[in-house]
């Protein structure tokens, strides 16, 4: 299959807030002949909607075409990292198929990614399985490891110090790491905060951060752990989706 | 010392590309009275003019106020965190200052801060110090980390993998971590990843991240990690300063 290859944009449109996009990433959207856009699948229909409105105020006269797709879904069963990879496949395809669909043809095509294009994001992986291979640029936007820090208007890190930035399923599996005071989780459908020890150890959370209704819990693991379990719970339930993340850090010690 | 107290933005501004600003961060510039950059010092003179850019094309007809002042020193003698202890109480002694000379007396003041101001920044420490304490907001910006792997188009983190954030100063002195195959390193003065055994691991380097002269190196860390300690002197000795990042992967092992 040989066929005419085009530009690609990955750009990080932030994460709730319309004024998250940079500059850039503007300029880049009304640059691009065709954005393409997921429809439903593991997205979240609020989340398709702050798109369409990105785009509605970006792109007025800009004369971009607009393509939706339905995102295929995951396959669940089995090996993890070989039902992402399954999924990248699928994914790629209908890319494709979106692309080769538009008419005219576009020569520069962009996807508006929630949050940065490299962090805990696939979409560079996807690009890399497309046939023939596009020239792909990345624009860089704010993540929801940054909302979540200036909304409590805390450092990430401790003066000189690092962070390990980790999935819940990780830190339930691997427990607290040996190399960092200060751990941020994303991922984390189950709060995974559970399975430590909470002496000692403070919690910043955040959910839907930047949206209509964002919600943020901080304070000792022990006592507002539990709240943040509960309030998860409920408030998922209500909404039918949520995305949420957190920092936890040791307690500098006393002495 | 009781003064009027005042709202206090702290803004990313990202991280050598104008067009990183975020629209967020942008209608906050506006909404000062008063903007207050620091002109020497530890900051360098490309920074600096670079802050005057982006507030000439941002303020035009906004009526803000711009205050340059000159950052303190820090002394790089005895205890590295009590110095820097010290650093922040000269630096808001000199954030006072600024903002109470200042006429008419501004309710609304901001910092443009390079990158975000959670990442490997003082401000929200130094603004912890001021007396009385201000209203504190803060609006993320594109970070070097995100610049970094943007500039390269790479992912910041394998699939579900953990990367641990750290320094060059950390770096040399633990090792490579337990917890984590990806390490991205900042505030790294001396190459720190001499200090490793390079078997297996490949670096993304980049310095001048979305400036004109952007340098970007990548590869097995045994191939590229001597003509990256030796651009980065060149490159230092020429321009006067530099601010590089790097990224460095194990690889994942056959079979």
């Amino acid at each position: 299959m040989s066929e005419t290859p085009f530009d690609l944009a990955l750009i990080g449109i932030g994460i709730g807030n319309p004024d998250h996009l940079t500059f850039e990433g503007a300029a880049a959207m009304r640059n691009a002949d065709l954005i393409i856009i997921p429809r439903k699948g593991e997205d979240k229909a609020d989340l398709a909607d702050l798109r369409r409105e990105i785009c509605a105020r970006v792109l007025d006269g800009a004369g971009t075409q607009i393509a939706e797709f339905d995102l295929p879904t995951r396959d669940a069963d089995g090996d993890y990292l070989s039902g992402v990879s399954d999924w990248h496949d699928a994914i790629a395809a209908v890319w494709t198929e979106t692309i080769a669909s538009a008419a005219p043809r576009p020569k520069k095509v962009a996807l508006l990614i929630w949050g940065d294009p490299s962090l805990y994001d696939s979409s560079l992986r996807i690009a890399a399985r497309l046939d023939p291979q596009p020239s792909i640029r990345v624009i860089p936007g704010i993540t929801a490891l940054q909302a979540l820090c200036a909304a409590h208007r805390i450092p990430f890190n401790d003066v000189g110090a690092p962070v390990l930035v980790t999935t819940g399923r990780r830190l339930r599996e691997r427990g607290w790491p040996a190399d960092a005071d200060t751990v941020a989780v994303m991922l984390d459908g189950a709060c995974a905060f559970q399975s430590l020890d909470p002496g000692g150890l403070t919690i910043w959370w955040g959910a839907y951060l930047g949206m209509d209704g964002e919600m943020l819990f901080s304070g000792p693991l022990s006592e507002v752990g539990p709240d943040i379990v509960a309030t998860r719970a409920e408030a998922r339930e209500e909404r039918g989706w949520i995305m949420d993340i957190y920092l936890i850090r040791k307690l500098a010690r006393a002495g």
